[in-house]
């Protein structure tokens, strides 16, 4: 009967999770918000008011706001459910997925505060929907409800030395490989060129060394090709070092929890 | 003499199949198709009678349809042949390689019912050449002929739940990346801003995170930049993870059947 | 003497090889070549001769023929000699090296004779020119002074089944991919659609299925984005299957050559 | 206590060579440089002098030439205390990170000499900005206190061998494709070709081979198309097949680190 409760609280909360973060993106799409109107009673000059409509920002559908409404009712209960039936509150508060939850849900709230008192000042609103992206962390209450999403979080802590490695590896390969590139770029005359500095050379050097490659700076001299060259031969081999490590990792911890899921099963 | 009869009937088989994906690729070629007429008799002030050729939309040579009459006929004849050699029918009717053949071959004489009845209303026919897609999915009745593509299909089986996992791990890549960089372009003035909404976003998350990166829409400002390049960190970790699994259940197949084929022959 | 005379002689001949192809390489860059002068003489009606220089096709410097000549010369003289010497003239023909570098240096000789005799008539050096692309496989003579370059190709006639089945799988997605997207652009009103047809979406579909993403062309539809995500995770499965089969075929290959070479050295 | 003050030198040291990367990058941006300021005294035909300022170049802020002036400041002196206290002096000129640390200090000190003395020949000034792109090779002085990157150095000094087999493997593949494409795209009339030159389609082969695929270089024609989806399939394997060996070593001193690193500890 426990069980079956647990499971049902667990559907309601990765459906309420779901649908959380679906508004969220999809309040973002231009065909799901209606320009704000800012009206502006001008007095004129003959004793009648005018109002002017000024479509400058826009805001969501109303039909969003009643939807995160319930589903923030929802988190508030469950939280207060947990932090309740906890054995140990000490535990309970330090859980980063329940930190998540608990400033996803203030930030909830303190935008409808904030939102009602300063309804004029739509400068602020900006900033505000800015500190909204926390609520897309939400989507890590789900390791709770997927083991594998756990096996993934337990592989990256234990290749923790190995991550930062890898970062190494790459910030060292971008750093050298931008700077060669902005003097190869410049040696010649390039009325073309794409690198006018060396931070702008940075993202081109990640983009090639990841193999993304978007193309949107590209080298145009024969030296600068030659420099792009060795950086994606070098992108190919830095990625291709620490890999395996992790994925070792990952594979231990899967077949671990593997083999214990037969156990139990 | 058994033997040589159905080697002689899968090579046909195989034609025909290549034959008919062949065409349904061509018949879209513009090379391949000519204006469609229709021809909308206009009775002039004078009794003579006028025709007004309107050249909007094109169909595919009639060659193409005699070239599928003749491979359809053909797997209508194979499908009736096997329906009734086969041992066991409900085992027959619940092969989906036969049910794909059995809707794409009645897709195609529902699309010549369809065509003659209805010939001029031309809204309806650009409906029925959707449907007709199912057609390509005859390229999986190879699996009968091809082990290779039999292994493929059982490590896809057994690789489910890594499968999810990876799809499952890539669904939480790309929301978060494309809510984060939404919010990134957003926050200096950025007049080319490529990043109208987050569901925009996500496509350049998927895009990033499997290292295609095609450049038609790329982070112009620093904070984007920063963004993109931990999405294409995470891609490559978040890909690189659960393929060894994959590759392992693969190579299990591969070897046992390779094993079984040396047993035999 | 014997072992000394034949280390020169690798040396001259790898010597030669790569000026070979350098100048193949260098002599179709704009810098290096020079319009074709072709002096039409007109009968103008005085009487006097006309001479009219029309710039339209552009030919190599004569320096390159002079190296190619003697590059030629010396393959020329190390065939003879190689053939010669070689214990077994069947064997010796029958090597696919020998074939090339034969193919290659007729290709020439026969290039000057045609030029010569059929100076006037440029429309058929154009042809001519494509046929010397065989001189490039002579870069595949280095397999007889690089044991590694040898290993490569043993492997890739040990894996020739598994690359069959690769170019399969590849085949098959591509085709899938490429109807999905051809029909899903089509779907919606979409002005700025790349997919005029199927043929053209297969480029599209293994440039995405092999993580490449030029970006030339894109689906612009939501209904496309989807089917290009599929694609692209498809194609990094895809790639992904049988290439650890083919690498610990290499793996097999590259430890016998070092364990071999061990034991002799 | 020995111990406690080669930490501290070791944090300054990280700590200066960090902040000489970040101010060799930075001083490049846009933002943080000013025109500079070519002083042309002109007689003018009134008995007054007048100034031309002549915006043409910008130079980078004076605060940049402060920092560098203290962080070479501590690179002579820690050069200098290391050069005294190392216990073989043969050993340590020999060590390349010595070599690179005082050759990047040596160019800075000449920097300034030059700037001084000649400080109006501002040709000059480009040249002498183009060496000291050696002072980035600065990051290497970083091996000393990172471990993993001195794993790094001894894999690929190991991997000698197996990086040029996949250099020379990628050297053959771009020749052979960028010839293959040059040709293929000339063979059809192809107003929008991107491949002028063999020269040209070498940078388009490595970054096809390489999976990067900027796209500033795309086939146009079918058959460009099609020796196209060849190469990224050749750069696919090319790749995959020396890696393994590479990643096998590196996962050998890897493990080895490891586990003197356990023992000591």
């Amino acid at each position: 009967d426990l069980d079956l409760c647990s499971q049902v609280v667990a559907v309601v909360s990765v459906f309420f999770i779901c649908v959380s973060v679906l508004s969220f993106c999809l309040k973002t799409h231009p065909d799901m918000r209606m320009p704000s109107l800012c009206n502006i009673t001008v007095n004129s000059s003959q004793n009648s008011t005018a109002w002017i409509i000024v479509k400058e920002k826009t805001v969501p559908y109303k039909a969003f706001f009643y939807i995160e409404l319930v589903c923030n009712a929802w988190f508030t209960f469950e939280l207060a459910v947990r932090s309740v039936v906890s054995p140990n509150l000490v535990h309970f508060v330090k859980s980063p997925v329940n930190v998540i939850d608990f400033v996803a849900t203030l930030s909830f709230y303190t935008d409808i505060l904030l939102q009602n008192s300063v309804a004029h000042k739509i400068d602020q609103s900006d900033i505000l929907e800015f500190f909204s992206i926390i609520r897309i962390l939400r989507l890590f209450k789900l390791t709770r409800h997927s083991p594998g999403l756990k096996i993934l979080i337990h592989t990256f802590k234990a290749s923790a030395k190995e991550l930062t490695l890898l970062v190494f590896f790459l910030v060292l390969g971008i750093v050298v490989f931008a700077s060669l590139v902005y003097y190869a770029e410049r040696l010649q005359p390039n009325p073309m060129n794409n690198f006018k500095s060396i931070p702008e050379g940075l993202w081109w050097a990640i983009v090639t060394m990841t193999t993304v490659g978007y193309g949107d700076m590209v080298p145009k001299t024969y030296l600068g090709m030659f420099v792009g060259a060795l950086c994606a031969l070098a992108g190919v081999l830095t990625i291709a070092l620490p890999v395996p490590v992790i994925v070792s990792n990952f594979s231990m911890f899967y077949s671990h929890t593997q083999v214990r899921s037969f156990l139990r099963g």
